[in-house]
């Protein structure tokens, strides 16, 4: 008897129901998943990778719940030259609390910063720059800081290209999240960036909830008021989402091992390597920046991203290197149908 | 036109049967929502926020994204008399470890405890418990520590009614989380308690995914080898998640207000507040251990789930108090017919 010729129940027609719409969106997803990538390897990897994982006969199939994927976010899903976003943050923020504070001038690093803009960034330490980024992230309530960060990102714009820093985000990449969620994987950043800036902004540009964000901390304190409280963000660091952390940071936010890890620099070596170390299928991705003309190259000897070791290291692991100006027919939404011809003919 | 004739795509007649699915759904869960709570003004109070802010015509709607519900879970989703059952382990982990280094038994508190049993433990002061806490619940890997917890669990039994202890879990909250959930909400667990020990037992007894249990933390610590590296629980505290720390431990791991809290000890009060105190249509519930029959009759003298202040301000803040031997027709699921008859007609 047909599933669908007189149901007995509401269950019976809906599970009927459900088979006919899965199966209607999975023929609209076939039709041309991931389209800003070439067909490369690289892609072909992916498409295997989730269509073994996905498919309840194939031996590699693997429960929905447990379809953990998860993604770096700087240099990975949006850029990140001629520096981190969150620092040219910082540097437009200190020059607003400078209005308010003119003092703020003359005290280094901050007179430098001042003076010099962004520019002078490289011309700091790690010292400095933690100066820069407590002053200028921390002493506020924490949705008084996303709310700064919000009008920040709506406005600012990249100094290369013009354009919105969330336009910065890889056209390539949101479309390989956006696939990931629609074949039952629950996606995730875990970035070394500062989890509350990345809120601001990040499920908006990526579809991904706040809850799905993990990144570096600063302590937060519970201040209580007439309004049931506050949470107040202190000038000292609860934890170090980079490197080693990032393993750390995905257990204490999910408490599960990934299958599926997508990063671009050293700083993802340990998520990559303890995600792809596990039992059963999984994937690593590693994205190398070789695409000068349409955004930038580089690796070794970077002073963002810095990708050496990870790369070195990608072959004996299995992980697929992404080599952006092989792989990617498209990097940025905003770039012209002509841009993209012209790239797609090469 | 009805919408099922003649549908012009996949997406309409997807539409239309998520409709018929809902509407079915709801008609069942409209049949008897919360069974094991009596028919009291709290019922109606819960039945009453989830209706309003479920309903897209109601005033007080709230998009399904912001309906986060948060639940504490000792003495809140299950029992914790006559100790805290995550130091109920700790004591059958140390006879356990004493098995292998028998010379725990010569140390204290360690000593005190292996021979007094769980009866020992009000003797303790709080430094000695956090040495016990510290030696049973660290030193080795997350995974494998993990693997212990759920072993115990499938196996110990509570002192006072022999059943393991996740049937020691309340019917009508279980039965709150399911309802919630099937209105569009998103429960989390944030408890005072270890958050690797709850996610151990806690997603197969509540259905609530381990991703979505907030808890206390270790410090953890990252450890490559060659299975992709291992998280090695540190005896170190990263963030105690009780009274302040338990809005602290929302905010970092999910990034929004809750609109819902379910809490029964002062150790939920700036959870509750700050849940409540925020805009839009609110709710705070406060479980009151009123049943020294079925279960234990406890507030201010207790010396696990101390319940003081928060009763205090709880008409003023408008939580509803849920009194346990009124407003519950059931306690346990475990409870034979009879006594469910019995405490009916009460």
């Amino acid at each position: 008897m047909s599933p669908l010729r007189r149901p007995r129940s509401w269950p019976a027609l809906c599970a009927a129901l459900a088979f006919f719409c899965a199966f209607g969106a999975l023929a609209q997803d076939d039709r041309e998943p991931l389209p800003s990538w070439r067909e490369t390897p690289t892609r072909a990897a992916i498409l295997d990778f989730v269509a073994r994982v996905s498919d309840p006969a194939s031996d590699d199939f693997v429960p929905q719940d447990a379809r953990v994927a998860v993604f770096d976010n700087d240099g990975n899903l949006w850029a990140e030259q001629p520096m981190y976003f969150q620092v040219l943050f910082a540097v437009d923020r200190l020059r607003a609390l400078a209005e308010e504070d003119p003092t703020l001038r003359r005290q280094p690093p901050f007179s430098d910063v001042l003076t010099g803009g962004p520019a002078a960034l490289a011309g700091l330490d790690e010292a400095a720059l933690l100066k820069l980024v407590l002053a200028t992230h921390t002493g506020l309530d924490s949705a008084a800081f996303q709310a700064l960060v919000a009008d920040w990102a709506a406005s600012a714009t990249h100094p290369r290209f013009g354009e919105r820093f969330t336009d910065l985000t890889y056209a390539p990449m949101r479309e390989l999240v956006d696939y990931l969620g629609n074949n039952g994987f629950t996606c995730y950043i875990v970035s070394g960036g500062g989890v509350a800036f990345m809120r601001a902004w990040a499920p908006a540009a990526y579809g991904i909830p706040p809850e799905r964000i993990i990144g570096s901390r600063f302590q937060l304190v519970y201040q209580p008021d007439d309004a049931g409280g506050q949470l107040r963000r202190m000038p000292e660091l609860a934890h170090i989402n980079d490197g080693p952390g990032k393993p750390v940071g995905i257990q204490q936010a999910i408490g599960r091992r990934p299958i599926f890890a997508s990063g671009n620099s050293d700083g993802d070596l340990e998520m990559l390597t303890w995600t792809t170390g596990g039992d059963g299928p999984r994937l690593g991705l590693l994205l190398h920046h070789t695409d000068g003309e349409r955004e930038w190259a580089y690796d070794r000897e970077s002073h963002v991203g810095r990708l050496d070791e990870a790369l070195e290291r990608a072959p004996d692991l299995g992980w697929a290197v992404v080599d952006m100006a092989r792989d990617w027919a498209r990097v940025f939404a905003f770039e012209t149908p002509a841009d993209t011809a012209r790239e797609a003919a090469r």
